[in-house]
């Protein structure tokens, strides 16, 4: 579908400069700031792929996502010094991203026969675990394992994409759907600085 | 074999409460104890079939293990106040758990022909590789590299099970004599804080 | 091809002992020691045999790496308090292994059918993740994402190989070549105290 493609493509690029930015922060030099921004954008629906058993992973298949990534890298490396002002605008990028992620992995475990939890766990891999990667690479306890609500928009997007299929919703009609809510989701979270409880 | 996938989900649960306890103490909120009670239990046994080829993985072939992962992570949280009185009991069933997955690592890696060196390694990481990525995502250097006899019982139970099946014992006898013996050494070095030398 | 072998097995003592000796800095226990010397002997080989699909990888069909990692760490292990003098002139067998892994990993690519940014990228991966993988065990940002051109020597040298392959240079020349490189690249950086742009 090539909407969808365009959307994963700009969630690439997006989560492409949230890594690099880490990278920069946490004064990495270019080297790093380059596998950063990689890692983040393919490392979810990589780590996916090799679950799934469809090897190489979409990321070595179509060379576009690692290209994107590393242009991205070197923009935000190239303008370190101004980057922070972008720091919000990308929050929304990252969010149609991480629905966009979402999406594509949980039907794609659908496709490869998985359960519905299964499914779910997919989804949620392929919008967060680039994240998880980029924050363990960078020594830093999970973003999202700490707080935001960044987590929760990916599990009520997989878990409404899993229940719309099971509906028998057309595949683009549920995709949609489970996408937009977790977009919606992560922006509102955004704006009025939801959590989930704490420990 | 019904008496050993018992065990296994046994295993499994203990694994789960112990993630998902690493992520109470680390304040982490409840995706993140999620998240480490489910890696805790099927990070092993994943990261072992994906190196054994054998795919989609365990856990999303069989998806009772992930339910009971969820199922006690949630029961930790909501019981984080009060868990700490069932730490040390928890070590208990924790030690039929790792006896459970070396054997069923080094007994499978065996299956798929690997070398008698490469079924303890996968016997081990069965064992271990759970816990080593549930304390990378805490970031807190695995306490399994760090000191405890914890990854002695499972390179005895290894080489025990390979030794025995190379010398033609029947594999349910190879398997409990195997299994046994971890929880044994498991069970004697917690009580006698038995520790490997350390540099 | 025999050369390759031998420049392959001694890259793996190399990087053994450089894992091993992180963990004996670190402080833990023989155990520790060990799964750092192997994993940073053949993680990078691995991590690219799971994303190429050549499974089992490398390092579980041909123990010999598994061997010589745990033999060259249970030395360090020994030597610990004299292993600090072996440091300087490990560097130079350590820049052999990186050479070989390069080339390796970036030949084996091309031999799966990946592109040539793909084939740079597995070429960067074989020589760099193990380490990689090492630092994050230890709980540091990895070295290689901070300073050194140790990653541009990898980077220049997979770069070398994709060129020369396109040129219709012979394998064994391309190789040998591209191995060189990197070797010399590494070692005028260590001589001259070469670094990346930081940020």
């Amino acid at each position: 579908m090539n909407v969808i493609y365009i959307l994963d493509l700009v969630g690439t690029a997006a989560f492409a400069a949230s890594g690099a930015w880490v990278g920069v922060r946490k004064h990495m030099d270019l080297f790093g700031v380059l596998v950063l921004g990689i890692v983040t954008a393919v490392g979810g629906g990589t780590l996916r792929d090799l679950l799934l058993g469809d090897i190489p992973p979409f990321s070595l298949k179509d060379e576009t996502y690692i290209y994107i990534a590393v242009i991205v890298a070197l923009i935000v490396f190239a303008n370190r010094k101004h980057f922070q002002k972008f720091e919000k605008p990308l929050l929304y990028f990252d969010a149609i991203g991480l629905g966009t992620f979402v999406v594509i992995g949980a039907t794609k475990a659908l496709d490869f026969q998985l359960g519905w939890l299964g499914a779910v766990l997919m989804g949620v891999m392929t919008g967060t675990a680039g994240g998880v990667i980029r924050d363990i690479l960078a020594n830093q306890v999970p973003l999202i394992l700490r707080r935001e609500i960044y987590a929760s928009a990916c599990v009520a997007g997989g878990f409404l994409l899993v229940i719309l299929e099971h509906l028998g919703t057309a595949r683009p009609i549920a995709a949609i759907i489970a996408a937009v809510t977790v977009i919606i989701v992560r922006l509102l979270a955004i704006r009025y600085d939801w959590a989930l409880p704490k420990s």
